[in-house]
């Protein structure tokens, strides 16, 4: 244990040190709030999982991205890539839960992926997923979306809006356009590069990809108009013609918006977009995206959708689920980086008593410990150092209070409590400290 | 993606449903809220490590439980395997953090183990770590200690004692025993199967590792008369002779049990124990452990001890740390198993809104709606079902109010509000509700 290590961490990975931890703690607790507020119930999955349980679920790009973990010589492990996946396993493995099953899951997951640190790129990062599972109803799709306005209404961020849209009116598309069908999640996986890419990009690899030129066309002009908001989805009909996916990806968009309304969401905050279309290959129905219509760089703040498909992978029937995940590392850093009003929480520290001397030693950590009793979190100076020596480490920690407690304090009946924001000193009478803290504390 | 894979878990690790994952979330935020009353600030540190950060810091036996993680051919990444070398790593990387640095981190960790699931050891499991780096004094220790105490009385674990000894005690007793002092680390480890293996086992491992047979047999009487309590100090030194460590280490376990003293800390919640040693190599000082003497199938709750050496591995200067690891695993399963009072926690949903009939779906939707921002959480059934079987959801799902609002309750402007543990159904007007459930849930 001699030899000097480099203390480094991998790349791609982060510590999070207490200043990043307060306000990440506070983000996910306000999401947590409301997802309850919503029923959704808890679930943690382990963090390792069988390599077969995992592959072949992302597509292939994705697939690349597993991290597989040596284990007695052999690579039949992986890190968790998402949340997805495993709580289609735990469905499979208990049919005894109710459904709908409405779980929330807030977990880190690994991607062995090039890091990207400054755009926020990770190896490791937490996802925040909130599902429902068992139920075909698109009530249950639109709970979802009301649920994420009313998650980025809490942590305040104000400028959101939900962007909807259906993999079946996708599915439509690609048949209106005369296109094979089988090349929808090819084609959606193109689409979904087109606000990072542009068109051009997207149309080009579509016709790399051997799609008929005649067919990309059309997809390309209903792209390059940006069909969305009110009619949108009648004049899709007019312009592609009608067809069976369409009219059901239809439908169920107007189902959808009905029912928010009905749950008295403002219509500005979800809109059809008929050219969100969503990486992953499982999804089904419909697909939404919380974007931040004046921070296009910012991108995708959450997303989700139906996908009837995956569940039943490990089940001997189909189980349908939609939800969706919370870009929480987004999130957190963009609250970090000033953005927003959500308060970013303060130190654990109310106060700090100082260590008068070894005599009084005894005196001061009789009072320490009934501040903690009564609900004020407070330290006391580790050794009975120069008061200004205390007092700096109170200013260095952001401890708003400090306590100077001696023989005379005691004879008196009270404390000498000095506010470290105002410099306010003021004597206090021992019994009355914790109603004056409570009461200046929430300040 | 139409192959059936059989949906399982890696053996060793878990998934924790909703009904583990509330208990489980109430006992980690009772024990963090003592955590913030001492002061302690909230860490994360990432799953993966460089495998060089890791090794060679556990002692040989732990060394192989390290799970190497296969990146690019190599294997130079390993899981975490516990809090306390990552800090030891956060610690080495930020010479900027003031110290006392006091920090608690609540992650899971990784062990290749066999795992016995009957007897608690799994391959994944999390750990709650509380740590106080930068200072020599052993009020740091004490206060450990203390909140210790205090957690175990949070979760309402009333009959547990922490038990305390040092390192320097031992390292005296090995010298005063006539044994080479560096072999403290292997008597350590042995020492530390007294509970689970028997003094015998103990003994006999002792001379197998080639420890002179006097020597040996000078402890085994030592741990057969089982020194603990007061007076025990003074009984050693006057059974081992005197030594320099014997002296410190004695020095060091008066001044903890006087501190406790004067934090009011009840005399016999806090015992010394000669025979506790602790497996880890790292530990130089006092060390701790918190059992239950009634139950001593249950072993070890909490236990922890000074490490002044191992944070340094990282950094140019020797860093003083001394912490303590809660069994949250042990503890969240004897609170599932019946064992003490804590509460288990409710279902998250205190409603269910009956979904009448399509035509007045509307008006269900904005009652649901306004329960959640009223801060009830609640839910609406997902289809115009019958009563019955609505009702007959709320029952599996352990909801305890259903509200059916249909027309003629609209009408009178109130609901039909069932309580489903009583049966008792009563008309509640609209706009008491969320005062009525508010003052209900309570109960």
């Amino acid at each position: 244990m001699t030899e000097k290590i480099t203390p480094r961490t991998f790349k791609g990975t982060r510590d999070m040190l207490p200043e990043d931890m307060r306000v990440r703690e506070r983000i996910i607790s306000t999401i947590r709030n409301i997802f309850r507020l919503y029923g959704f119930s808890p679930l943690e999955t382990p963090a390792v999982e069988h390599l077969d349980i995992l592959a072949g679920k992302y597509g292939d790009d994705a697939e690349k991205l597993l991290y597989p973990l040596a284990y007695k010589g052999g690579k039949t492990l992986a890190l968790r890539y998402d949340l997805t996946v495993p709580l289609a396993r735990v469905i499979a493995m208990n049919p005894h839960l109710t459904k709908p099953f409405k779980r929330y899951q807030i977990q880190p997951v690994w991607r062995a992926d090039n890091p990207q640190l400054k755009r926020g790129r990770y190896r490791e990062f937490y996802q925040c997923d909130v599902d429902t599972v068992g139920i075909e109803e698109v009530i249950a799709d639109a709970e979802i979306i009301a649920l994420m306005i009313d998650v980025f209404k809490a942590i305040e961020f104000n400028d959101v809006e939900v962007r909807i849209n259906s993999r079946k009116i996708l599915r439509g598309m690609v048949v209106g356009a005369g296109l094979p069908v089988d090349g929808e999640q090819e084609i959606c996986r193109s689409i979904d590069k087109l606000e990072k890419e542009g068109l051009e990009a997207v149309t080009n690899e579509l016709v790399d990809k051997g799609f008929e030129k005649d067919g990309v066309d059309t997809i390309k002009n209903l792209l390059a108009d940006r069909i969305t908001g009110e009619n949108a989805l009648e004049l899709l009909r007019s312009r592609l013609g009608d067809n069976d996916s369409l009219g059901e990806g239809i439908e169920e968009i107007n189902c959808i918006l009905t029912i928010l309304t009905e749950m008295n969401i403002p219509e500005d905050k979800a809109v059809f977009d008929f050219a969100l279309a969503r990486g992953l290959d499982y999804y089904t129905g419909p697909i939404f995206e919380v974007v931040m219509p004046d921070r296009p760089d910012v991108g995708s703040l959450a997303g989700g959708g139906r996908y009837d498909d995956l569940v039943g992978i490990f089940s001997k029937n189909s189980v349908p689920a939609t939800g969706t995940s919370f870009g929480l590392e987004r999130i957190h850093a963009l609250i970090k980086s000033g953005f927003g009003s959500f308060d970013h929480g303060k130190n654990e520290l109310d106060v700090l008593v100082c260590f008068f001397d070894n005599v009084f030693r005894a005196e001061c950590l009789g009072l320490l410990r009934q501040l903690r009793l009564d609900g004020i979190s407070a330290e006391m100076y580790y050794r009975p150092d120069k008061i200004g020596k205390q007092f700096n480490y109170a200013n260095k920690k952001n401890i708003p209070y400090v306590i100077v407690y001696g023989p005379d304090e005691k004879a008196a009946g009270e404390v000498n409590l000095k506010n470290m924001t105002t410099g306010e000193q003021k004597k206090i009478l021992i019994r009355d400290i914790v109603k004056y803290l409570s009461l200046h504390m929430k300040d």
